[in-house]
This record gives C-alpha cells, structure tokens and sequence, in this order.
C-alpha cells in the first residue's frame, strides 16, 4: 500500500485513486472544528460548497456554520472556531458548514472509497484506523485558496510519519516524503514552528491565538468522522 | 521585496506577478541542462511546448534536443543530461530543446518582468543577481507532471536561504517557509536526502546516478540564462 499527500484541492486530480481512503485536512481550522463537535455529541455534518447553501439550509435542529476568509459569516451561528463546537446545544443536531478551503477539500475528494476527518486532535485513533484497512491512503490538505499551506502539511506528515513507522506503506511520493521531514523537524515545538506561517499570522491578526494553540494538541479528541452520503458522521 | 516558491506549474496562475522575476527550476535534469549549455558556450536555446514542434524546428547550425519521461525522443540529436551538453559542438548554435516539465515549466511563465534559469549549478550567481534587482522573486518548480518534487522544493529552499539571510526579502509565504525548512535539513548531504525521492529512483531505473551527481553540485557554471522573446540567452 502507498501512502500520498496531495498539497491543495486543485492538485487533487492529478493523485486521485477511487480505491484509496482520503483524509482530508484542515488544521486551522475546519477539520479542527469538526472533530471537535464530533467528540462533543454532535449528531452529523452537512459540509457544503458556500455560504448561500450553507444559510438557505436553515431548518429546526439545524446549526449553520459559515466561515469565509478567517471569520464567521453574519447572519449564522456559528464560524469554525472550535470552541463554539464544545457547546451542550450542539449534542444530536445536525451541522451544516462552509468553510474557505476545508469543505471544498471535503466536497472534491467525495467519491473516493472512504473519505476521513482528520486534525492533531485525532491523529492516533486516524492512523490507528488506517492502518487496519490495508488499502493505499491519500492525505489531501486544504491549504489556503489552493496554496500549499505548513499546517496540513505538518499534520499529514505526522500521519505518513505512524504510517511508514513499521514500514507498512510505501513511501515513494515526494510530498510524502517532503511532509514527514517537516514534521520530524517540527515535532519538538509544533506551534514554535508554526511561528512564521502565513495563516498563523493571518489568524493573530484576528485575534485567534487560543484556536491555534487547542488545534496544534494531539489526541485530544478520539473520534473518526467519516463521509456518508451528503453528510459526516461517527465511524 | 517578497520571495515566493510556486510547486507546480498547474499553480502558476495562483502566484502570477507580472512585476516579478521569476526563477524556473527543473534540477533533474532540465534547467540544469541549460546551465550547463550555456556554460559551454551554447549561442541561445529556445525551449518549446513539445518533442513535434522541436523537431520541425531542425534547420542547420540548429541542434534539436528533446527528452520525454527521463529518456531522450527517438531521432533527435540530444535528450537533457548534462553531460551532452558539455560538448564543443555546441558552441556557438542554437538549441531548440522540449522537456517533460521544465520547457512547460518556462512557457507557463514567460509574461513575468524576467524569466531566469536556476540549478545549483549557478546558485551563487543567480542569487546575487535578483539581490540586485530590488524586485518581489517567485521561484517557479517544473516538478514532475504538475506534482511536487523534492529536488526542485530543495534548490527553491536553497535560494530562499541566500535571499532571507539579510532580511532583504520578506519570508510570508507557506510554501518559501517550507522550502527553506527542507534545504536547511538536506544542506549537510544534498545527494544523500535525495535518496528516497520519487525521481532520483526513476533516474536509477534509467542508469542516469551520474547526472544526479552532477545536478546537485553548487555553482560550478557560474552563468544566468534569461528568456528574451522566444530565446534563452546569457546575461
């Protein structure tokens, strides 16, 4: 089995593989967001392409959260910090979500064989996941506005770094390899190193601190969500 | 003054500047090719889109060079290592050269302010010369079919090391960040970092370790190609 990482949603054609399980990554903060509600009872995630769907899905027991360019949209009620996925009115309900870059990753890469939610918050129960289904893996990192960006990129070399541990996938994909360098280099102080990045910066113009610390800590969160249909639920 | 590092032609479009100077980068083997030409007194290379059109370019004093997937085109008279490139039969001619990546690679780009030609070959030169210009720089990858590759994203690090040093050049881009990150990593054993990446084994494959060898050593062709009009020329 081999193990790939695709830097930005607009790459994905070039390594799509309908057989592969796909992760798809957005530290800061979709993916973050995410696994967080999941871990706080929500019942499921409609993840859609803009605002407009994401507003005109309103319904009883539907929340709609609506992010674009770092902040929450007007008119919905939530954004995609996740601290506002941490709370009680979110247990059972139904999410529907737009995001900047993770919700299209989500949307680009449905028709795969699995598509997986992934973050620093569930690295562990991921690859342990992953590596019990034996089949190749691609890692798709949201980035920004189909950039590269270091954060995905960290976190998926943190996932090809488990996956390559026992020699259990192949490691033949450059960006792989670029990938689990980085994280190797990073491992020590993630969020040091995340210092300079340009979304980092672009988030403490924003005052969001806080949402970056809880989104670079590891395995806070041990819940898989994964794509059924139109919506994401709890494996 | 910003330096940026773009990993694949697909992404051009996302970092055009049309004020800028723009580095292409095709390590193995390309770019390196044309250093190498140029160093031995090659007269002007005009790199074109495909292997048919450089063929039907063939007229006296003209050398037609074209390499598909690592091996030279069937009835041309050179592919792109370097070493063919050393030869007195090129001085003073022209060459009109297709590649797999890096020929794309200058073509996608050719609209910028100037267009360079980088390889570790001509590090040094290359980066005194943009320090000079007091321009915004983005280094352009050739990678390999569209994707990622390392050897390109290390030669980018290399130049964003040079160029940073000072803080001539503003570091805000995710992908310069992590470019230098790699070179830093890679710097003490360039060849020996490369050992895993997805070309350097489909260069093994091909019996080319020696090209590899040759394309990772620094500033021995201390030249700059430029592009001006369909040409590439020495400054």
């Amino acid at each position: 089995m081999k193990v790939e990482v695709c830097y930005s949603p607009q790459s994905y054609p070039l390594f799509e593989n309908k057989e592969a399980i796909v992760v798809v990554i957005d530290v800061l903060r979709a993916t973050s967001a995410i696994v967080t509600a999941f871990y706080n009872g929500v019942e499921k995630i409609m993840p859609v392409a803009n605002k407009g769907i994401a507003i005109s899905m309103k319904q009883k027991d539907t929340i709609v959260a609506a992010e674009q360019n770092g902040q929450i949209v007007d008119g919905v009620e939530m954004g995609n910090s996740p601290f506002s996925y941490m709370s009680p009115t979110i247990k059972g309900k139904t999410i529907v979500i737009s995001t900047t870059n993770g919700t299209q990753a989500i949307l680009t890469c449905k028709d795969a064989h699995q598509v997986l939610i992934g973050s620093f918050l569930n690295l562990n129960v991921i690859c342990d996941y992953i590596i019990a289904q034996n089949r190749d893996v691609l890692l798709l990192c949201s980035g920004w506005k189909n950039k590269f960006n270091l954060e995905d990129t960290l976190f998926a070399g943190a996932i090809v770094n488990k996956l390559t541990e026992n020699n259990t996938f192949d490691l033949q994909c450059d960006s792989a390899i670029a990938s689990k360098n980085l994280y190797l280099q990073a491992q020590p102080d993630l969020y040091e190193f995340l210092n300079l990045s340009s979304h980092r910066i672009r988030l403490e113009k924003l005052n969001l601190e806080r949402d970056v610390k809880y989104c670079m800590t590891l395995n806070i969160c041990p819940v898989i969500p994964i794509l059924k249909g139109d919506y994401l639920v709890k494996i």
